[in-house]
Formats: structure tokens, sequence, C-alpha cells
């Protein structure tokens, strides 16, 4: 066998001191408030960027956690999000998680109108949003008509961490959940983002949660 | 409604024609072979690093070409790049996807010698390897332990597509993929890396071999 790290949790611990020293290097400060996000994403992509890329909400960990204690609905805009949350804690703390992309009904909409299957999986997404939180890791157009919902049907997730990734669309549906004052976020301003991203930062809160309560 | 594109196949161009003409913008030429690869890994990540970083053996679309023919078995280190990839084209050419790191038995295994689940995995993941496609997006202690069963227990995978993320193991995993000759490979070099990507390689792939036999 090779001479390599094997346990889970010193990789784990050594990958944040590497991260939190090559930060000071940087000479950059994160928030204390959102340190254990910034870093689990850095983690999770290897991208320094991030430390500036995030964007929290004013109190918006105090509306996640309120969520969680209360077992929120967890909704995912793609398959791959929602196989990066934890999902034996979130079971563990009753919050259900969806993802509807993948219902034939779905794609039966999507192609009918010839939208994408984000956009139609709104639609079967709507009853479970109120009180939600609601992971965007991929697609764009599903922010959109989120953001539509909310504003055209008063559906009202707690909270969005939204963090689609791509060169149409993804900036300016992040500007416009940056913008808007209704529901709390979690954001990754730019062009990047994705699913890993958008899992780590509620696995974040998970394992922070956990850690307080330990 | 607001305005924006609606259209998965005009999102796809209009992404992939920003990719290009920003490419050239930055005076980087990709190589013709590779192109429709490093672009969706742009695509997928918005990082033009990847033109970088991405590297791959000789030879090695074609075995990849032909793994598939033969309806080769597609095992992933993790569930998000099991979620990434195109499984309905996979299940179309008769390709059977694995990915063991959920069972309990390897939970336990893990538990029990204090390894990380992803190498406890490819002690079940042995019997499927030869000949197979296999994905790792973000186990470095996967792929250091593919690589010992390769040259220990001369298991033949048909080629690798590695790509795992992070600050510990991971580079040295690559580099020891990079560096050996027995396994065609397509790596990420250095830090980055995940399970998008390596899911947005084999998807490229998938991808061009439908439109060229469309």
């Amino acid at each position: 066998m090779r001479n390599y790290i094997h346990n889970p949790m010193k990789i784990e611990d050594t990958s944040f001191d590497i991260i939190n020293n090559e930060l000071n290097e940087m000479g950059k400060q994160v928030p204390q408030e959102f340190q254990h996000i910034i870093h689990r994403v850095i983690h999770t992509t290897a991208d320094f960027e991030y430390a500036d890329l995030l964007h929290f909400s004013d109190g918006v960990l105090q509306v996640i956690e309120q969520a969680l204690n209360h077992g929120c609905n967890i909704i995912t805009d793609v398959q791959m999000v929602l196989a990066g949350v934890n999902k034996k804690t979130l079971q563990n703390i009753g919050c259900q998680t969806y993802c509807f992309i993948s219902d034939s009904q779905v794609e039966s909409l999507a192609k009918e109108q010839s939208i994408t299957r984000s956009m139609a999986s709104i639609q079967f997404a709507k009853p479970y949003l109120p009180n939600s939180i609601v992971l965007i890791g991929n697609a764009p157009t599903f922010l959109f008509e989120l953001l539509s919902a909310i504003e055209n049907e008063s559906l009202r997730p707690a909270a969005i961490i939204g963090t689609p990734v791509g060169f149409v669309g993804a900036v300016e549906a992040k500007e416009l959940l940056l913008q808007q004052l209704n529901i709390p976020f979690i954001v990754s301003r730019g062009r990047k983002g994705g699913s890993p991203v958008a899992a780590a930062i509620l696995n974040a809160i998970l394992k922070q949660r956990m850690n307080q309560r330990a």
C-alpha cells in the first residue's frame, strides 16, 4: 500500500489547515460567521476565488437554522446536488429531500414547451416550496422560474442557496437573487458555482450544527 | 416570465460560442481532438484553467470508444459522478453503471479499518474493473487504491478518468496516474477537478459519439 493518509478525519483536518494557511498567506480575511462555509466550498473546489465570490444576506444562517429545526423540505434543481448533500443527517433531523428534474412528467412538459427540464420542474416543486431550503447548483433557468414564482405567486421558501454555473443566464439569475429582498440567500456571484458548491454550503451548515450540539 | 433564453439547445450553443470566443481572445489553442471535452469541462465549471489542466494519454479516446462499443462497465468513486453522467445514453449502448461508496458493507469496512469509504469501496469494485471505464471525481484515496490494484493484482480497466479534487493526496494520486503506462487516462492536473468534471468528460465523449453516428 502506498504511503498516503488513510484516515478520513486526518485528511479533512489537514485540508482545512492548508486552506486556512493559504488564505492567511494571501492576506484574505473571511467573516468568522461564514468561515465554515467558505472554507468548505474551497475544500470542495480547490478554488480560492470562492473567498470573494460567496455572498450572504443578513441573518441567512439564523433563518436556515430555524428551517432545519422545523424539519423543512430541501429542494434541489438537479440530481447531482441531491447526491452531494448529507442525506443521512437531513433524515435524522426530519428534513425531506426533493428533486423533480428526472420525473417523466417534467421531461414531457419540457419537450412540449421547448423549455429546459429545470424550468419545467419548478411547476412540480411549487407545493413543496413554502418554508423550504432551495439549492440551485446547476440551472439558471430554475432560479429564474423560482424568482418568478416568488414574485407572482407569493410562494415563500425559507432560504435559497443559489450557485448555478455557466455562461448563459447564471450571472443574471444570481444578480436578481442578490437584488430581491424577500428571501434570504447564499449566492456565488459571477459565472462560477456548481452542484458541489451548493451541496458543500448546506453540508457545512449541517456539520457546524452537529458540532454545536455535540 | 422574465426575458431570458428558454430553449436548452440555444443555451448550450450560445455557451459554447462564448467559450470558443473567449479562448480565442486569450490566445489559447486546444487540440482539435480533445476540443469537445475541454470545452464541455469549461462549460461545466466556468473555469478556463481547464484548457491547461486536462491531460490525455495517447490514443485514450480510441480505447474509450472501443470500450463503449463493447458495453463496458462504468465505475464511479462517488454518487455525484454517477448522478452526473448521462445514464440514459449509457443504458442505450449497453453500459452498466456502478458506485459502491454507499453500500453498508463499505461503510462497515471503512469504520473497522479507519480508512475512507472510497478506499474500502475499491474492494467491492474489483470484480467489475476489467475493461471498465473508471471515473474518479472526488476521492484521491480511491485512485491510490485503484493504482495499487492495477499494479499488484494485474486488474486492467480500459481507461481511467481521474479528476479527484483537493488539498491532500489529489495532486499526488493524479501524478501517479500520469506516470504509469498501463492504463490510458484523462487527468485534471493539480488540485482542481471534481465530480462535475469527471462526468462532463464522459458526457462530452458520449455526445460526440452520438453526433458522429447521427
